[in-house]
């Protein structure tokens, strides 16, 4: 197997971290480039002592600059801020280097919408009209093509596979989607700040970024994509006193009332039969965030209500891993020709 | 001041346990009684190291037997199961004692439901009827006047409190209204049980009694009642990786889609105004679970999504103080003559 | 009662926050001034939610100036950092404004061991001549005649309270005392850093500062003096993925190897007879910090090992609450002449 | 490479759980046997959410008997109880299938000392004389060589590996060493049992099994080996608000109280250069339980104390994966002729 060298840029966020893991146990890709300016000198075994011992621990983290990034990677991961990232995607993609981005820089195809809701220009409209949406289960295709990738945000990957049966079979309107997601602290990011200290989340629950999270129009724009059809909705975060994991519950309305558990969940196992990561439980199972830690599953449970007349999805996913890291390796996977599981293959630790 | 003479039967929950700490601070009630069949003959500090060297430490538990608990106690606490708890009420109320029940025997007024639900006969019909539902802020005057006093589920106490100003103010739709809440561990109660082990709780998020969890008829019967109108709605609760506290999202949607945030918040204050618990916080704040630990306050955030047309509420409490123990003791306050915060002034615990 | 006028410098931090909610309920104190140079202008209950409709939620936090504070409070609590807090307390006690200091600024008795932990100069020797070290169960009387107290460190009282009956019934060797304390994560302070995070805290546990603790010469005075002789000993803290609490295993060498562990617990049982907060439990059982929580209770455990001849104490607090603000409460209760338990009698919330 | 059948006897415990973890990604092993009488017909995946779609999901849960183990197995791993286990391992070794014992049944060389401590009779003298102490870095060839391997204890595992080159490098005294261990709570086994319920564990912390826990001489059994001398320790150990890991703070005298923390360092480093999975942090710096989740790494920081004369050893596993499942895997490997690491090689989940 050829193995392939691989820049990550950005690496004090928790996103970044779960990069170095998932590297040190892939077969094709070697970690040759890792950029931070504040951490630029040490070695990445000293800044991640989980890390020592095993592959990538030696590499010395540098300060990103695109000429070397391209000379010595056939492929980098962005791991920065929405509106750092599109000004280093393009050096590297003009250099021919294939691009990961965590960032939303490249993920609403309508730069307009980006500028309402991230509040700053787009300055790399060619790139993002090529940007192609990357879960791997609905866009195989076109990823293994692509040169730039936008990677999706973790919410909005858990709701989309979430809700993709139930749109593929009609069994539920567009209008009324309510979806009340829920994540480990690891999503806030790994900034100093007061809000995430453990004091401040540890023992307590509570909601934030409502009406208006960043991750509405991703999620609209792909369902929509889905449907065929415009879709609203609206989107809830909450914060869990857990480090990983997001579990959605999704609120719909059925078509017709009367479709049962069993009628629904038939149509998710059949959509989602074969699938490598998304399991359809037991028809009565509902999902838990921990078996799918540290791996790439997402977890779905249907229930129906005869009472209300709804269909309610469970999705849940490691948002660090197949919300973030994971699925940027398995879209680099498919970039590079790689099988998509290559270095995914670890059973979630419970 | 008079001091009353309590009897709780049932400790060996946590919602017996919140009993015996306020008690323990109480000016106005003194625990005399304490019943467990199988803690019988400790001490109450040798069962609750927490308790020792505070009132009620030296009460020694024993086997409830009514004519016992007549004639040394004013009033009752019973938090033993439903099923259990209307047989022991009986007696206890012909022998002239005032009893707050805090199982689910007495708060489904329709005997019918209460079997569809709990799946037993209920064999208490006369009580039944005379019972009062208790919340204070609700039904004070009847409160007061009672023998019997059913004590709300803590998922009640919180989504009837959240969405009461929007009824009274007629803000939302009766229909459509989805309730995903969201409780601490305690709220599954203290048996020995392993989906509650430490491990299986911990650093992971799940749903659980989808869709039919028995707190709904509850729910839907009290709203439907403050709107005058029959309500249907969906309630989903979850399990939060926390102790105490319950934070209901609730979903309904806008009569008028153009309301404001503003507007809401406005209607929401002003119902609630001179509340001395219901807690309507600043526009733009949302609450969290910590902020009401340990005492009897239910805060409530509002938000208008004019995307949506949603009027989206956020309700919180400590599901043991305020969603059992401490509520109960305001019934007990009341149904003594005493204030209602009596002994439930102190500050939450952060 | 009389009430007495307080104010507290310094609201940001775990200590200050815990201030506030116990004067809350304090029958004869109220906050009349909150100082804090970040927050200044903002209503209390604003920066502390839990606060709101609460005594002390109205106070407007204001920048500390000495003449304000002395002009409106008869008490003063400064929970700055070390360093900073020698420089108020000067002023304020020639204005005869009693002072109680949460920093170590005071705790040690000589300016140059001081200067050798804490690596800056001491600028108020006279001030540090007459300050007395406060805790109630010692210096009762001491403290109930000065107009300054050192408000003891958090794992110091946890560690001197533990150690006190040994050392008093003169059952061990002063040699080769072992310390392994463990603290809950509020015990670092609510600054913004990664090393506090969440994600960094849960689910890991980890030793830090060794092994040279600041607490150590603290911890080696107060043990010393009691002693009667000079004691050297290893003090070693851990951080627990918890909020709240402190357990200290104290490792000892029994003087007589064939002590039993009833002869043990019989001197501990006698030396703490009658005291307020100071629970010996019974033989066998061992302390947990949950059953402190909140309050000022110190729960001692005490186990003799024939195997190793040692006696093994394990000591109990809530680090906020009696190693903070409780204890500084009840030490400004004697300074005003008030019962030391005026305002701190709730039990733990377990 | 050939693939190896394995059996696991005892699954609904944690250390059975991530066996069948390890092994779903195990290359030259398969799980082909998985018992237990309570979950007898259940597919290990319908048992095992986490499991589903991996190898091993598909095993159906059987009861075990010994003929139908060896017919279809190459080793066995029985993770049932001390005192189940020997039972279980005679019939197996006797039908010439390697055997791993997670119990303490083969860990002690003198029967009378397991009598003592395990409170039961051993029945079989001759495997214990045979039996082999499982640490892969101490007993790679006898390993090698056994049919029967006694897989160490989570505790010991920590408490060996720590001491071992403070031992061979004859730095310390064999007097007066104290071992301070805290572990998670699936340590304490997955039992439906109120003190390892979730709201007995989060945010509290306690000792436990003072002063006579099990695993002390089963400690004081390897360190005398290693030493060539007897010692007799106190070990102690607590229960951490956490899933995984377990951190050993080991308190023990310097022969030269002028041994610089340089010193120490250099001679850990050297007894451990070149080792697959001991892990020397670098000088100052401390290990933390979460470095090594979920793999096979022993953290270990050194720290002396000229002032007390101390060498202070901290060290950190996996109580699962190093102190159980891992470690088992390992000794497997190498009892089937294939590399240690063979299956082990994940980098920790952080």
């Amino acid at each position: 197997m050829k193995t392939y060298r691989v820049g990550l840029v950005g690496i004090t966020g928790y996103a970044g971290m779960e990069v170095t893991r998932l590297l040190a146990g892939h077969p094709a890709m070697r970690l040759v480039t890792a950029c931070s300016r504040a951490e630029a000198g040490k070695r990445l075994g000293e800044f991640y002592p989980f890390l020592e011992k095993l592959p990538g621990a030696d590499v010395v983290i540098s300060v990103f600059e695109p000429e070397k990034a391209a000379a010595s990677c056939d492929i980098v991961f962005l791991s920065v801020p929405a509106g750092t990232a599109m000004g280093m995607a393009v050096p590297l993609i003009a250099r021919g280097v294939k691009v990961v981005d965590f960032s939303a820089d490249f993920r609403l195809r309508d730069p307009q919408l980006y500028e309402e809701w991230y509040s700053h220009a787009h300055t790399a409209h060619d790139l993002l009209r090529e940007a192609v949406y990357g879960i791997p289960e609905l866009y195989a295709g076109q990823i293994a093509g692509a040169r730039l990738v936008a990677n999706p945000g973790c919410y909005p990957t858990c709701a989309i596979l979430g809700l993709h049966a139930a749109l593929r079979n009609d069994l539920i309107e567009s209008e009324g989607i309510v979806i009340d997601a829920k994540s480990g602290a690891s999503g806030a990011g790994r900034k100093a700040a007061v809000p995430t200290l453990f004091c401040e989340v540890t023992d307590t629950f509570r909601a934030y970024g409502l009406p208006r999270h960043r991750h509405t129009p991703e999620i609209e724009q792909e369902v929509s994509l889905l449907a065929g059809r415009e879709i609203r909705l609206s989107f809830n975060p909450h914060l869990v006193p857990m480090n990983r994991g997001i579990l959605a519950a999704i609120y719909t309305t059925l078509k017709n009332p009367r479709t049962t558990t069993d009628e629904a969940h038939r149509a998710f196992s059949k959509t989602w039969e074969g699938s490598r990561w998304v399991r359809v439980l037991p028809k009565g199972a509902l999902p838990e965030t921990r078996y799918v830690r540290g791996g790439m599953f997402c977890d779905i449970g249907v229930v129906t209500d005869p009472r209300t007349g709804r269909l309610i999805i469970l999705s849940t996913i490691d948002n660090l891993c197949r919300g973030a890291a994971g699925q940027a390796i398995a879209n680099a996977n498919l970039m590079c020709g790689l099988p998509v599981e290559t270095g995914l293959t670890s059973a979630p630790v419970v």
